[in-house]
């Protein structure tokens, strides 16, 4: 079995480019495909807040109801403005695309930074608290977190190759039986909290914690400011419909706007229910069970719905991480396509996704998980900023646009550059949602920047200018290269030159050389055998070979060079690089490589790369052409 | 700083091939030279015996000085079969070159199998055991145990990359430091062991062990075998005199074979008192202490004296490992030179040492650290088997060498390949303890390998076979490809005929692709430049590009192919090998493809490798040979 039979195993048969594999989702399915991130959310937001709580005592854990409103308040105001660019941006309105429409290259540059550095992280926090479930339900695997996060992202990776795109009904169960499964936990749990029906109660928690210390003043504010942002992590991934409106069927914008109500209705209600039970049971983050986790033992009592709830946690926290595998190829290829990414980053594969960015997110996500062993609430100071910083700036591209509109009469239309815009009414309200948003969304921003800076964020903040930085090289190197191929005002005498010289660098005479040389004296008049002497013996061997085939060797010169050194590359290339610079300056010098290839690839490790290490340092210098000579050896090894 | 000069930083700058940097030893450097494998084993050989019988309890621990003696008793043996190879060999008397020279290929293939096995062993044995020095001295190191072993071995590896060859002056320091600092160690041990001069007497040991408990009959043998197999690796380094004869001042035989009685004679001194003073100190193997270092801090109470002989142990082994940087890089390239391993292991490197044959050994030794965790006792079972197998062939060798010896009269001489003999008396004793040795460690040899077998002799009874294989197939190959390349019988008419077709694979008309149509143009006729369309657009583009320049496509006929893939080298090379196979059978078709070339190198990232790509598919087939047309670009990055 060859590399490209196991490939075609491994990946399948490739689709031709024009097969149009998009299917439309309707909009049960696409809440389940798009959902599954923002609700997975739900696996550790809570946890989050409580997390920061903590260090203050079992009393300051009582500030994490209000902090949670706080933070589903903050979900739904980013939602209505959200709506905003799904109804104006039909073909998908990512912060990317609003920006470079309404804000320029600068700012959408700053925004796709912002959400590659969180799609990457969308990958390593999902599987690693997917894990994390799987490690809390059986604590013996908790040696092995690493490889587990390793071998999901491997998984997650193979489908996606395979480009089993976004395909609802695999979503679709997975999402909607967490989401009932949460829900059940969160009426039992309220039933029995509330003593509905005279449920049996359930046991205060039995964890003895120490006793509430007091912060005055600002250091109080500040942790509630932390806990706040470490909730905010529920926010991440709100913003994928406003990518994907394609994908709805028609009418596109109007589906995803009442699926993204949906979603966040959805999102926040589990949200504050796992919020309220988890302050009123008195529950305490723990390094090896998370808070959903506990909640469920407790509620349930361990049985059959709790492994069903855990079960479903690690699979939408795996599916979550997909919706990182939707983004990041997809926004990657923008960025390629506009020169700011590596050209190949928009290369489709045999299956017709961007299989480059699916590796490098694989391979990017991976190193991640690694380094932070597997553990989400490590990397979740690194989250949500991203995030946060794109909402902002998409926000106040929408109120640009809002802008613009306003400035519409009845019955005018306009274009921008990707989107129409209409005259339409409200308006300046309108705006004025946007402008809340894009304020409150920076403000939010700001707060995780600074609260959560030493314990990560700062990496976050010293990544997204280096990215930036790293688009404009990019793009300047692109525009050089463009600039040197392009053919305008070339003319004839632009073309370099052809030096009629060719020089076969040789060891000894076989029947590899013996090809070789009777092709450069098909191509030149001047043929020149070079040939590095290390050793006496050498010499003889050479020289006495040389004169045995006179037909062929007669009209070549053997340039022979003594050399008391064993890199014999180096007076191979002086040479090469003296006849090009002083015999033939400012024209092209020919090299004519012979070089034997063995039948079976392996056996080339038998063998000196002396053709390729010539090759390849050659590659450095101007106006030298190579051309290789091979001669097939069978063999059977 | 370019590569180039961290690689002279790093190594030093070239030495010509001229430079004789062989310099010749005294016998107090040689003997530290060669001694510090045979007298480093001394650190893990005792607790090698110690740790079989211990299964049987304290009782058992008795039977270790016994076995020790027979050990001893076994060197003892070897040592003086060797001193006749030493005689014979005075250009160096390896295991290889002695079977080779009196048993055939085979045998010397054999030899050279175990050998190479046993080489790799020793550097992960001694560094290995070097780390248990500095873990049983400073116990919080021992979780970073095997990061400080491939330090170790990294370390070691870039010394000998720099040529610092077995120079006297480095090894003589810790290596008589520690038989000095062992030596008093020993002394004092007994003094107080036996009261002698009303020295205080040692506290027995604290330890508490189980009770003896008895096994019979063959059960009991075979443990006693098990534990006498593990002294065995006392035995390894031995023969390192035997290859270096060469080192010594003259006259060399004599003073290796002096040297080789004192080396004996120090080593098992040292082994038999540790092994004395452990069993009557009533010590007991240890994971994280060493015997050694029990014993030491036992006798001495931990003071100056316990660091210094537990540094030197680590200096010693970390030395010990370099035995096996001078052992397995030379026959590796004997082997070579036979062409029985890859020829690039004989080549020299800039400071005249064989490179390639030194990452060979850092990288296997290091994986077996990585496998075994740095664990030398677990390693130990593998160990040994290699040398005892050497011993009893280069024994049998010299038996068939003294075989011929005894038919010379006296004043006659006769050679063999490598050596000259001559008439010498007492040849019948000689041959008879040759003999002896032969057998003794060929059963010495069976012990090992069957009682070690489970434990991992397994993993090297099967491996020197497959070496032997690999041996064959690899001469087996050079055989063939020296066929191919031979000009015998060679005439004109074998020489491949060139076709005047010339295909340049172009996706765009620019300045790189023009320069290659030109040069295209200069050696044929029928010039074809081949495009895949996979887009409307790009069929557009190209057409439009492609009437614009008519000066030089004119004389150039444009093959399209429409393509609904992104693979494009498969209908590229689909068509180039229809061209070679069909129209143009039996002949060369060549193939421009323009390359264009960023300045930084660093920025090749940023393009598709078509090129690189195309040539190396290409290769594959015969009879197309492959022109790069380079196009340098200038670019910041």
């Amino acid at each position: 079995m060859t590399l490209s039979d196991l490939k075609r195993f491994l990946i399948g048969e490739p689709f031709p480019t024009s097969r149009e594999i998009h299917e439309r989702l309707d909009k049960v399915r696409a809440l389940a495909v798009f959902a599954s991130d923002p609700i997975s959310s739900n696996a550790y937001a809570t946890e989050a807040i409580m997390s920061v709580l903590i260090v203050l005592g079992s009393g300051a854990l009582s500030m994490t109801l209000p902090l949670g409103l706080a933070v589903a308040a903050l979900v739904l105001l980013v939602i209505s403005s959200y709506i905003q660019t799904i109804l104006h941006y039909p073909d998908g309105g990512g912060a990317y695309t609003v920006a470079k429409d309404n804000l320029g290259v600068h700012a959408s540059l700053l925004a796709a930074a912002a959400l590659l550095t969180d799609y990457i992280l969308t990958v390593s926090v999902s599987v690693s608290a997917g894990v994390r479930a799987v490690t809390s339900a059986f604590p013996s695997t908790y040696d092995h977190r690493v490889t587990i996060a390793i071998g999901a992202i491997l998984f997650i990776t193979w489908i996606n190759l395979r480009g089993v795109r976004e395909s609802g009904t695999i979503f679709a169960i997975p999402t909607y039986a967490f989401v009932g499964g949460v829900l059940v936990v969160i009426v039992i749990g309220l039933v029995r909290y509330f003593g509905i029906f005279g449920a049996a109660p359930i046991e205060p928690s039995a964890e003895q914690l120490p006793a509430t210390t007091s912060l005055a003043g600002f250091a109080y504010i500040w942790l509630l400011l932390r806990a706040f942002a470490g909730g905010c992590t529920a926010l991440t991934g709100i913003e994928a419909i406003s990518n994907g409106v394609q994908a709805f069927k028609p009418p596109e914008s109007k589906n995803a706007a009442i699926t993204m109500v949906v979603m966040g209705a959805m999102a926040m209600s589990l949200f504050v229910g796992i919020t309220f039970l988890a302050t009123h049971l008195e529950l305490v983050p723990h390094e090896f069970e998370s808070i959903l986790s506990q909640l469920t033992r407790r509620v349930t009592g361990g049985g059959f719905l709790y492994y069903w709830v855990q079960f479903f946690t690690a699979l939408i926290l795996f599916l979550a991480a997909n919706t990182g595998y939707q983004d990041f190829p997809r926004l990657s290829s923008f960025l390629a396509k506009d020169n700011f990414l590596p050209r190949w980053l928009q290369n489709r594969g045999d299956r017709l996704v961007f299989s480059a960015g699916i590796v490098v997110l694989a391979l990017i996500s991976s190193i991640i998980v690694i380094v932070f062993q597997a553990d989400e609430i490590a990397m979740l100071p690194l989250y949500a900023l991203g995030v946060m910083l794109s909402f902002s700036i998409s926000q106040t591209g929408m109120f640009r646009l809002m802008g613009k509109i306003a400035h519409l009469k009845p019955g005018e239309t306009m274009h921008t550059s990707v989107t129409e815009i209409y005259y339409e009414k409200n308006v300046k309200w309108k705006q004025g949602l946007n402008a809340v948003g894009a304020v409150v969304t920076f403000v939010v921003f700001i707060i995780l920047t600074t609260t959560k800076f030493i314990e990560g964020a700062w990496i976050v903040a010293l990544l997204i200018p280096v990215l930036v930085f790293t688009f404009h090289a990019i793009h300047r190197h692109y525009d050089q290269v463009a600039n040197a191929l392009s053919t305008s005002g070339m003319t004839m005498e632009n073309i370099t030159d052809v030096a009629d010289v060719v020089i076969i660098p040789i060891a000894d005479v076989h029947r590899g050389t013996v090809l070789a040389m009777e092709y450069a004296k098909r191509i030149s008049k001047d043929v020149r055998a070079l040939t590095i002497i290390t050793s006496p013996e050498m010499e003889e061997r050479l020289s006495r070979r040389w004169s045995r085939f006179p037909e062929i060797t007669n009209d070549i010169q053997l340039v022979t060079i003594e050399y008391d050194y064993r890199d014999i590359l180096k007076p191979l290339i002086d040479y090469i690089v003296k006849v090009n610079t002083v015999e033939f300056p400012d024209m092209i010098t020919t090299i004519v490589v012979p070089e034997f290839i063995p039948e079976h690839s392996a056996s080339r490790i038998l063998h000196n790369q002396t053709a390729d290490r010539l090759r390849s340092r050659l590659k450095q210098y101007k106006d030298i052409v190579i051309i290789d000579v091979p001669f097939h050896i069978d063999s059977q090894i």
